[in-house]
C-alpha cells in the first residue's frame, strides 16, 4: 500500500482524499497557497506546505509539486479533480520522477483529452459516438461542409476542451460562421490549442455517465450510472444515482459500453464515461480521467468507497470486487451548494461564513471544507459544499433532500440551496422526467423568496457582527 | 397520515423525530422547559411551546402535555426515548383523550414494563428466559431459597426497572442479604414500586437485541440485531449492527424469537427485544417499547427509516415491507459521544460548546442537537452527539470510526470520544470478540492523553474567549 500521498488540490476534494488516506493508514500531505492557509485541508492533513502567495500558481505548477512530493518523501500524488488532474504532462512528469500518479497513464489522459482522438478510439471499439467531423476541422469551409452533411443544429467543440467549456451550439450556417472564430480564439486561450471539431447536436438529451474502476491487472468493473441532466450552461447542479429515467436494460447497456470504452484505451484507476441519451439512443460524449465531483452518489448507492479504491489501485492491488459483487440500492441525490446568487444571474457570492450548521440525521452526507468563521476565497470554484441525500426510493430521496436543504444553515453568503428547493418541488422533477434543458426551460423557478424563521434573525445578526469583529 | 405531531422530548431525539415529520409532510410541535429555550428542537420544529421554568417537570407531566397537544390541534404524540416514553399511564391518557400515542397500546407497555409479567408472557410464547423466580419475591427468605435453587451468581432486579437501573448482582447469600433491602429501597424511590425478582446471572454475556416493526394489522417483521455489549455500568457506549460475533443461523433465530415475542403480546409500532447471549444460548432480557437511542445503526444497514415507519404505523398504515424485503449490508457502529470526562470517572462535563465541527464524508452520520455556542444544560442525559459510521465490511467500519472520531471537533466540554479511540484500537474489539465485561476488564484503556494539533490551539482559545464574551 502507498505510504505517503501528496494531494495536489484544495477544498472539499482535498479533505475527501485526506479522509480516505486516514482510513487506509496512508500519511497525507497538503499543499496550499497563501489564501488557503486556514483551509480545512491544511488543518486535516498530516503535513502541509505552502506554495507561495499567488492563489493559483502553486496549484498549477507540475514541476514544483512533483519536486515537493519527492523532497518530503511521498510515493504518490492524488490530483483530485480540476487543476492538474487531467494534465497529461503532469502525469508524465510523475512517471518520469518515480512518483505514482493516482490516475491512468499519461498517454491515456492525453488520448482521452484529445476529443477527436477519443472519438476515434471509441468508434474503433464499437462505442457509438454522435455523427460528426472525421477528426479536427481544417477551416470554416470544412466545418460548413460537415455541418451540411450531418444537419443542423451542430456543436462546435474545442478538441482539447472539457468540463462543459469551449463548446458552442450552431443552429444554422450563419451561426457556425460567426461562432467558428470565437471558439478557436477561446480554445487557444483556455486550452492552448486552436483545434476544433463538429458533432451533431443531440437536442435536449439526458446526461448519463457511468463510473468505472479499472486495476493495473486489466480488470474493469462499472458502478452503474449517474444522471447529471440538471445543468446550467453545461455546469452540473444536481446529480442523481441511479438515473430515475432509464430501464434496467439501458443501465446494463451503458455499464457495458463504459467497460468497453475503458478497456479499449487500457484505462486504469477510477474514471467516468459520459453519454448523451435520447430515447433509446446512447452516444459517447467524453471520458473524464479522474475522480468526479459527483462520485459521492455512486458511493451512496453501492457502498464502494471510490477514493479508497483509487488509492488501492494506485498501490498495485487488484480490485476487491467483481462485477457481480456490485449492487445498487436506493437513490442518492447530490446538491452542489454553490456560493452564488441565483436571483442575480448566479453571481459569485464569496466572503465569510458567519454561521454554518451541517444538516444531519438519516441518509444525509456532507462533503465540505467550510466551517463557521471560514472566509471563502474568491479565486476558486464556487462549489462550497456538497449535500448528498439517500433513501430507499425516489420519492423518499426527494423528501429527504427537501428536509436536508431546509435543515442546513449557511449564513454570510448567498447560495444555490433555495433554488434547488424550487427544482425539487417541480412536478417533472418529482416524476423523474427531465433533460439538460430543464434549467433553461424553467426560468420561473428563480422567482422565489427566502423565508427565514424569526428566531433565527437575531442569530444571523449576532453571528455576522461577531464574525466581522476580527478575532 | 397523521397531520400534526407533538414531540414530548428534547435534544437529538426530538430533532430526529422533527426530521422524520418534515420528510413525511407532518407538522411538528416542540415542547420545552426554559433551560431548553435555545435548543435545536425548538428552532427546528414548526411550532414550539414552553412548559415552564423547571428543567424537568414539563417533560414529565402527562396531563399538561396531552392538554397542550389537544389545544394546539395535534392528532398524535411521539414520546421519543426516556422521559414518558415507557409510561403506560401517559399512553393510556392519550388513548382516553383521542390522541394517537406513537407506540404500542398502554396495556402492552404496562405488561412489558412489569419484568415478571414480561417473563411470564415470554415463557408462555416459548421464548427462552433465564432461570429465575416465578414472579415477584415475597421476602428475603423467598429470595434466598430461589437463589439456592438456581445457583449463584444471581441478579436481583426491580420489577418496574429498566434501562440498566435497579439491578444488583449477588455472588453469595451474604451479598443477597445485604443488597435485598437496598434494591427495594432504590426501586421504591426510582420506580414507585417495591417489587423485585431474581434471575440467574449470565456471566459475561453478549448483549444482543433485535429491532421489530409491527403494524396495526398484525404484521410483524424484524430488522436484524444490534450488538450492544460495549457497556459501562449497564449503560451502552458503542453499538454495532449487525453483531460481528453471531452466525447467520443465530441471526435468524434471534430475529424469529423477537417476532414471536412481539406477536405474543400484540405489539404494535417499533420495539426492541433485548437478549443475553452466551455461547449458543439466547435468553430474553427485556423489551423496550419505544424507539431506542441506537435505532440509527439498524437504519444504516437496512436503509429503513425507523422513525418514519413509527409515524406510518401510528397513522394506521400497513408495513411497507415484508420480511424478505429486508436486507442488511455492511456494518454500522454508533458512538455515544457523552459530555463526560472518562479520565475523571466519567464525571459529567456540561457547559458551552465553544467550537463544533461535524465530521462528514462517506459513511458518516451525525445525530445531535448541539451547535457552536450551545450551552449543554446539566439537567439531562449526558449523550450530546451520536456519531454513526458505516462501511461495507467490519475492518473498514472500524477504520472509518477512527477517522470520523478524529475528524470531529467538539471544544469547551470533555467527551468520551478519545476513550472510544482506545476501544477501537484494541485487538479484541478489532477481532469482533467482546462481551459486556469488555469495559470493566480494560481499565488500562482510560490511560490515554489527548493530542491536539498545534494549529488548533489558537482556534480553541479564540473560540473559548468569543463564546464567553456573552454575545
Amino acid at each position: 500500500m502507498l505510504k505517503k500521498v501528496l494531494i495536489a488540490n484544495r477544498g472539499e476534494i482535498a479533505v475527501r482524499i485526506i479522509r480516505a488516506c486516514a482510513e487506509l493508514g496512508i500519511r497525507s500531505v497538503a499543499i496550499y497557497t497563501e489564501p488557503d492557509r486556514y483551509g480545512l485541508h491544511v488543518k486535516r492533513a498530516d503535513e502541509s506546505y505552502s506554495l507561495g502567495d499567488d492563489p493559483l500558481a502553486g496549484y498549477l505548477d507540475p514541476q514544483r509539486i512533483v519536486n515537493l512530493a519527492k523532497q518530503v518523501g511521498c510515493d504518490a500524488i492524488h490530483p483530485g479533480y480540476g487543476f492538474l488532474s487531467e494534465n497529461a504532462r503532469f502525469a508524465e512528469l510523475c512517471e518520469h520522477q518515480g512518483i505514482t500518479f493516482v490516475g491512468p497513464k499519461s498517454s491515456v489522459i492525453a488520448r482521452m483529452g484529445d476529443k477527436t482522438q477519443a472519438r476515434k478510439s471509441m468508434q474503433a471499439a464499437g462505442v457509438p459516438v454522435t455523427p460528426g467531423s472525421d477528426g479536427n476541422l481544417d477551416n470554416l469551409e470544412d466545418a460548413l461542409a460537415v455541418a451540411e452533411e450531418i444537419g443542423y443544429p451542430v456543436m462546435l467543440k474545442a478538441t482539447s476542451g472539457g468540463g462543459g467549456r469551449g463548446i458552442r451550439r450552431c443552429d444554422s450556417a450563419n451561426e457556425l460562421k460567426s461562432h467558428y472564430p470565437r471558439v478557436i480564439s477561446e480554445a487557444t486561450k483556455a486550452f492552448g490549442s486552436a483545434e476544433v471539431f463538429l458533432e451533431k447536436c443531440i437536442v435536449n438529451p439526458r446526461h448519463i455517465e457511468a463510473q468505472v474502476l479499472a486495476d493495473s491487472q486489466g480488470n474493469v468493473i462499472h458502478l452503474f450510472e449517474r444522471d447529471c441532466s440538471i445543468q446550467r450552461r453545461n455546469q452540473k447542479l444536481i446529480e442523481i444515482a441511479p438515473s430515475p429515467q432509464i430501464t434496467p436494460e439501458q443501465r446494463n447497456y451503458i455499464g457495458e459500453l463504459a467497460i468497453r470504452a475503458a478497456k479499449a484505451v487500457g484505462y486504469e484507476n477510477a474514471g467516468t464515461v459520459e453519454f448523451l441519451v435520447t430515447g433509446n439512443q446512447v452516444y459517447f460524449m467524453e471520458m473524464n480521467t479522474r475522480v468526479q465531483v459527483e462520485h459521492t452518489i455512486t458511493e451512496q448507492i453501492t457502498g464502494v468507497d471510490i477514493v479508497q479504491e483509487q488509492l488501492r489501485i494506485a498501490s498495485g492491488r487488484p480490485l476487491r470486487y467483481e462485477q457481480q459483487d456490485i449492487r445498487h440500492q436506493g437513490y442518492a441525490i447530490q446538491f452542489r451548494i454553490n456560493a452564488e446568487d441565483p436571483k442575480n444571474n448566479f453571481l459569485p457570492s464569496f466572503g465569510r461564513v458567519t454561521h454554518y450548521f451541517a444538516p444531519g440525521g438519516p441518509g444525509v452526507r456532507v462533503d465540505t471544507a467550510i466551517f463557521t468563521g471560514y472566509d471563502i476565497p474568491p479565486y476558486y470554484d464556487s462549489t462550497c459544499l456538497k449535500l448528498i441525500v439517500w433513501a430507499l426510493n425516489w420519492e423518499d430521496a426527494i423528501a429527504r433532500g427537501q428536509r436536508a436543504l431546509d435543515d442546513m444553515r449557511l449564513h454570510g453568503i448567498r447560495t444555490t440551496g433555495h433554488y434547488y428547493q424550487q427544482i425539487l418541488a417541480h412536478p417533472d422533477f418529482q416524476k423523474g422526467q427531465f433533460n439538460t434543458s430543464f434549467v433553461p426551460d424553467h426560468p420561473e423557478l428563480l422567482d422565489y423568496s427566502v423565508k427565514r424563521h424569526p428566531s433565527e434573525i437575531a442569530l444571523v445578526l449576532a453571528s455576522a457582527i461577531a464574525a466581522h469583529a476580527g478575532w
